[in-house]
């Protein structure tokens, strides 16, 4: 059964605030049913609805996210859906399937095992920012907080997918939500064979950390798709569609893509078979990482004479690898330190066999994947801090893959994970330190001011000028077609 | 049925050659029984063998390799199998299982059911010969030609797994080979969870290419892991034993780990828990690539007058992922040029229901995976090239991670996948290039050349002079712990 926070061997979330309210700025908008928290910052001005928490207090919250935190990626109005209404909310699997299934929320509660995941979501454009600052993406201004983890609770894909029988032939299975949009509804699908292995651990949720879903993350129903970002995780879900072919779905084609970085928003505007190429569709995550301790302009007094400065992150991996190690650099690269590395998400692997959260099966004992966020942390000698222009942070993931040292950027700003970089500024009593970029379109960070001071941020050096360089080097372009 | 090479939809193995014999060099050694190419490299000496294909070789063969150019990793003297006790050879299932296992190659082949697969085996150290110059590993030098593909026929090791029954808790599979070594036999683990499942692909193959195992291939009976590293396919199978922790077997801890990259040779002497850890074995693959054409020390004429040129080459990516993008750059990553990919490999998914090669079943049209190279390709007009100092490539996988532009090196010189550069030189009526390295003991290659000219290797820069930079600034260190 579930546990008081005080005794469980894994992680519970924290206490959400019972005093949020329908806030004042959405009293006009379509969403003015929705209760919100007035610390998430929004990234696309009133509405649609784009929020990510304050990077210090995401990281605050701990290894779960509450409802009031978490990162919010919505494309319209939210669906309004009564707490009445709830358990009659239906949805369908159809297309090639040989037993094509309606089914009420109150019938896959009944009809179907309950499980609960603990699951990080990432929205692709996490850390876009920085894409931003160096050329205009078309895509808004993610910051690093672009990711939140919860206790999700539904049913596995496969369980209902077997019930439909999809037919020979069937390879994709598109999901569709009950927002609609200027394209339609939203929609967008995943391969058939990803959908139907527990290992990939896709879930139809409705609850999160425990309670109904929140309007923002798909009351009463989401698909909840682990390891992948989190725009294949669709919300308010009314359709399962099975197929031979990718979904058709607009926001399936011309949102969510890693377009090769030669590809310009202008260009792009007229290329619909590249768009259209599966190959640069996003499903599984790629390997990130990010400093949260030294926050934006966090300052350290020396005068305190500490020792030692806890440098404290996070990272990430897709499609259920795990980080296998953080290094940390104070000379650009040339020599890498390691920091510790906690996986909370493996105290619930420990659970007893049937253990039950929430009214679903912990299911993760079996398991090897890791579908959650794991942090890192060093200590870092006062003194080299004191000595170094920047701390650099990478991860790398199981299959050893490393994060590049430099950006891939592409039209849509996606999946930006080069080495995270914080400046230190040492102003003699004090160290503050200054992380990239601030989320929207709030100044600061070291990006937005070199590249005023006219530093090229793609120099391969972060738009410093390289120790010794004629000013011509770094402006220098060899004639190309 | 299996069908002639002219009619195929699919590859089939290019012919080997009949007049293979015992070489010279093999009669004072153990594996003076084994029939070899003489034109496969030798990168550890006459014994054991060791061995890659010319780089040009390989990739003329084409997308399958037949086993006169496979490369071949051997530990030790290869055992002596005669054909006449193929049959006889017997293997076990054993450990944490309900139902523990002997059973003879002759029962394999009467009670299960058979597959064929195409699969790229590659070894852990391919580009290890890179990580040697910038600083001696503890590997011996492969190039880069240390992959090769073939058709294996065996037995899904998931139907074998299944009639063992394994016990609650069992987490993990060792297998272990009948090549006896200074440490013990040859052994190594997977995941449980993985070779259960039909995606992983792992095999129990008894033919290659349609024939018999050669001896230095595991004769008469190996393991296949698509999509890791070669050194977890152990040939001579013998033993698989379920067990709840990883292999305790010495060659499973003092090999085939990429441990971090401050770790030196001296220190990693006296480090077994580091060893141990887990977290540094590698199992996946990492995205490599690699240029085939233009070779090492190839020349191109410019007085032809040819337009363009056609560079070509490989590339893979692990754990059943594809290589989605394939990216050339003139101008050291400033600007990239998209390559053509082809995949092979796809066209064994044409192959209509319960089609047979080889005596197994082609059973690709389900998987989503990819267990084997692609080649890529792109024009380059030849003033281009004449302008450029190198042609650098890099591949990126479907989780968007793209290979690294600078080296990780690590103590055992494992999973070396930065970006491969071919350097241009311009020698006025021709034009010559000139890879890397050149494998084993073999002079030759960029990297030797710039070392010896005091370049650092290490300076993010291939170890060229910076424009404009100061001598000093190159072997400048900031003081560090």
């Amino acid at each position: 059964g579930s546990r008081s926070e005080d005794t469980s061997i894994y992680p519970l979330p924290p206490r959400s605030r019972s005093d949020n309210k329908v806030l004042p700025e959405d009293f006009k908008t379509p969403d003015n049913h929705v209760v919100r928290d007035p610390r998430l910052i929004r990234l696309t001005g009133i509405h649609p609805y784009n929020v990510e928490a304050p990077l210090s207090e995401l990281y605050n919250e701990g290894f779960l996210t509450t409802k009031d935190l978490h990162y919010v990626r919505n494309h319209g109005a939210v669906p309004r859906v009564e707490d009445s209404d709830i358990m009659d909310w239906e949805f369908t699997i159809e297309g090639m399937v040989d037993n094509p299934i309606k089914i009420s929320l109150a019938q896959l509660l009944d009809n179907y095992e309950q499980v609960t995941y603990p699951i990080t979501l990432v929205c692709a454009g996490n850390r876009r920012k920085e894409q931003n600052v160096v050329r205009k993406t078309k895509g808004f201004s993610w910051g690093a907080a672009g990711l939140s983890t919860a206790l999700w609770t539904g049913v596995v894909m496969g369980d209902l997918l077997r019930t439909a029988k999809p037919k020979r032939g069937a390879k994709y299975v598109c999901f569709e939500g009950a927002d609609k949009l200027p394209n339609g509804y939203y929609g967008t699908s995943v391969k058939l064979n990803w959908a139907i292995d527990p290992n990939r651990g896709i879930l139809v949720a409705h609850r999160m950390n425990g309670e109904v879903l929140p309007p923002d993350h798909g009351k009463p129903l989401r698909v909840v798709v682990p390891g992948q970002i989190g725009g294949r995780s669709v919300k308010w879900l009314k359709r399962i569609i099975v197929t031979a072919e990718p979904s058709d779905n607009w926001y399936h084609i011309y949102d969510n893509r890693v377009l090769p970085t030669t590809i310009t928003p202008e260009m792009s505007a007229d290329m619909p078979n590249t768009w259209k190429d599966e190959r640069y569709a996003i499903y599984d995550l790629n390997t990130n990482s990010a400093t949260c301790f030294p926050a934006h302009d966090e300052r350290l007094s020396l005068a305190q004479g500490l020792e030692s400065y806890r440098v404290r992150g996070y990272a990430y991996a897709g499609g259920g690898k795990r980080v296998t190690r953080v290094e940390v650099t104070l000379d650009k690269g040339k020599t890498w330190m390691l920091a510790n590395i906690s996986y909370p998400e493996d105290k619930y692997r420990l659970a007893p066999e049937g253990d039950e959260l929430y009214g679903g099966r912990l299911d993760l004992s079996w398991r090897e994947n890791s579908f959650c966020w794991c942090f890192w942390d060093i200590d870092i000698p006062v003194p080299q801090l004191q000595s170094t222009d920047d701390i650099l942070v990478r991860a790398m993931d199981e299959s050893m893959m490393v994060q590049p040292r430099d950006m891939y950027w592409s039209v849509l700003g996606m999946m930006n994970n080069p080495w995270f970089r914080v400046v230190v500024h040492n102003e003699g009593h004090t160290l503050r330190f200054e992380h990239p970029t601030q989320p929207a379109l709030i100044p600061g960070g070291w990006m937005e001011r070199v590249k005023k001071a006219g530093g090229n941020l793609s120099n391969g050096y972060w738009g410093e000028k390289l120790s010794g360089e004629e000013e011509e080097t770094v402006q220098e372009e060899p004639a190309k077609e």
